[in-house]
């Protein structure tokens, strides 16, 4: 299976939050951005899955917050798939400040979706190479 | 030509940051809901406009900022067409806290564009009609 | 223990993203709209909480995706508690659509915490009080 | 002067909405992103001029859409002082496509601001020689 993706972020002023800290619903970003990397790394470009017919929708999110993130913080998003997906694909997610503090971790669930028929499809073979391989 | 929109918006805490106050790229937002609620008032929505093969892209935003929103101000977000629109359509904002102090001010400009060319039309006569009939 | 709370929220064209949907880093958001709101009518304002010297990080965020919500969809979300908290409070959440589908459901715990320690604390009794009352 | 900065941004598809190009509202946080890149290319850490009591608020934030960007676009935001700041200082911005292609462009004004009284206040000296060492 593929090895994990590594994405650097710079936290952005506009994710703070009155508290002083990265509000909550940015790691549903970071995630993602960690997410669209580690496609690419695996030859799977969205655009490319989208002409393909294939879509992924979320099916659930998980965070687990630990330490608080703040403005001008440089993270290290960790990104790599729980196992071979078959109808379901599961990501699973670390935060990492200074290549060593665990600042959150979390996982995203989705299912292959035919894009015109809206319904969930197995992972495609094409696909299942381009993990394994 | 129609009358101003009233729409009443609740701050959000996810709209603010670390400053204490709201962060300004959601006044882009706030002044977006204000036309979505000007146009349905004028019988167009946007989903139809889409249907019709309409789309209204912005080309301009301004935003003069006065006095800070906080979380949990209940805003009135004021919205009305500067003249009547040719290639071009202008819309102005204020928002009051309190029905009365300005908090910002501000201005959109868009164009008519055919869905389907992508290319600039002049505003259709039904869109004329409405507004205004 | 305090009944649930139910907040009509009217989904924003920003929240949309290129697959036409409401883009899901948005419900954490929904859910905070929710909360807030089932605070204030616990007596809790969150002005006052921090006053106070208490605050509500959040440690976890769970996310169950099950219809997609659509730009001018009429939200309801339903927000409750799931038991009387102790050094934890868990929140309950459902999206609904029409007061009847179900779109999305989740969660959020948040730890009780002093403000100037940035230690957990046990629920104070002035706020056990409250949501017994 | 200090010479302009250059920050490489890249589109997350968190930040599309449903006509499939990048929101207007996240273009402020562009700018934003650039700005903080070119204040700490001047010796200005935003955390150093919170420090030093000296805020620096929004008054004006202006926008030109001349291009969409899309998910996946590698941006270059330029940032550059358009004058010697005095009460007020003024940032001009730039993004391009591929180097080449300007899609937008902007400014935003700002004051400077004691963090206590909250009054305007002028440029401070060890700011303006910064700016022109």
């Amino acid at each position: 299976m593929l090895k994990p993706s590594q994405t650097t972020i710079e936290i952005r002023y506009a994710e703070t939050d009155q508290m002083g800290i990265v509000h909550h619903s940015n790691y549903a970003v970071y995630f993602e951005q960690a997410r669209v990397e580690w496609l690419r790394n695996a030859g799977m470009h969205y655009h490319e899955l989208e002409k393909k017919g294939v879509m992924l929708p979320l099916i659930n999110l998980n965070v687990d917050f630990k330490k608080p993130l703040y403005f001008g913080d440089i993270i290290k998003v960790g990104c790599y798939l729980e196992s071979l997906p078959n109808v379901k694909m599961k990501f699973l997610y670390n935060i990492k400040i200074n290549d060593e503090i665990v600042s959150s971790s979390g996982s995203t669930t989705h299912v292959f979706m035919d894009a015109k028929s809206r319904r969930p499809i197995r992972c495609p073979q094409s696909i299942l190479d381009l993990i394994s391989g």
